[in-house]
């Protein structure tokens, strides 16, 4: 991406084409961190994926913990909507809804590729841990957590994530036996008032 | 290592000197594996972190999957008596027991560390999951699961397991607040009680 091309695109594109290459290197990037995790994942990398310069990548998205952010922040956009989801229904039902959504992601394999990704980064790399944190922490958990309206709420969030967590860690990626096999529906009755308990439980 | 040391260990060598090779190699296969993990682990790094030829490594152990699934039973060792342990007391203890065991390895830097390189090389890699399969699963979750003589009594372990698995993951690797820095005592008594439903409750 030299000459012509490279040339054309310094300084600030106009505004459609700014968007189309933002999307354009944003789902490059999406792509080669799931590949490759945060570690092995350069800037020129994602770049080259994109067909585009590693400087372009720079100024829309500045460094590469950065646009692992930007990434995961796509990866976990439905997750996001998740809180708004788990609000619609009764305070008892909390449980089953996150339950259910939690295997809903893994059970998906589109959804479950960059969650995966992002969980082998941040068990793996400090700073895609942080990025992990910000966006599980503050975005998803403390809504949840909102919602209990206790004074515990955050950590009574966490430990019910922990169990959806491990549940899906053993199940999708370790593929322990017999919970890898398991039917599904047996193992979200299982966990269900498990998630709930700690959630609402005094 | 090559020339007259290299030559002298052509052969079997005697009996003594053979055992302390072998530890050797395996207190440098736990340190190396520890360090880079799985995938970025050769059997000639191996080599040279014990000071001696890649061949002897084979000799001893076979292939890199063989090396770690030793290193990995060294860094179980622990974990494996803890059967015996957690058959030492009633049934209606035997959460908080299990719950007390996992914690107190992930609370020790000495037994956490290799815990840690275990978890991440098996996340990252299916040949180093399969490992953690056959060990955690065969050997550690299937004697916890045959003291409960119950007929899902496996898939009970592993839901046990999740629980507790996640909230370390959560604690120790990714370090999400206030579950990181919250009261150990605390935390142990939120989670006893659900290891001990999977485990126990009809």
């Amino acid at each position: 991406m030299t000459g012509t091309a490279g040339a054309r695109r310094r300084g600030r594109p106009p505004r459609t084409e700014s968007a189309d290459t933002r999307d354009r290197i944003l789902a490059a990037a999406r792509e080669v961190f799931s590949e490759h995790g945060y570690e092995k994942t350069s800037v020129r990398g994602i770049a080259k994926a994109a067909g585009v310069d590693a400087a372009l990548v720079h100024h829309y998205f500045g460094t590469k913990e950065q646009i692992f952010e930007a990434a995961v922040a796509v990866a976990f956009a439905p997750a996001l909507d998740a809180p708004e989801a788990l609000a619609a229904g009764p305070l008892e039902e909390v449980g089953e809804r996150l339950t259910r959504f939690v295997f809903g992601v893994w059970e998906n394999p589109t959804t479950r590729t960059p969650l995966l990704a992002i969980l082998r980064s941040a068990v793996n790399n400090e700073t895609a841990a942080a990025v992990f944190r910000r966006l599980v922490s503050a975005q998803l958990l403390r809504r949840v957590a909102a919602q209990l309206d206790l004074p515990d709420a955050e950590l009574r969030a966490e430990l019910a994530a922990a169990q959806l967590v491990g549940a899906a860690l053993m199940r999708y990626v370790i593929k322990l036996e017999p919970l890898a096999s398991a039917d599904l529906e047996s193992i979200i009755r299982r966990v269900t008032p498990v998630v709930q308990g700690h959630l609402t439980q005094p």
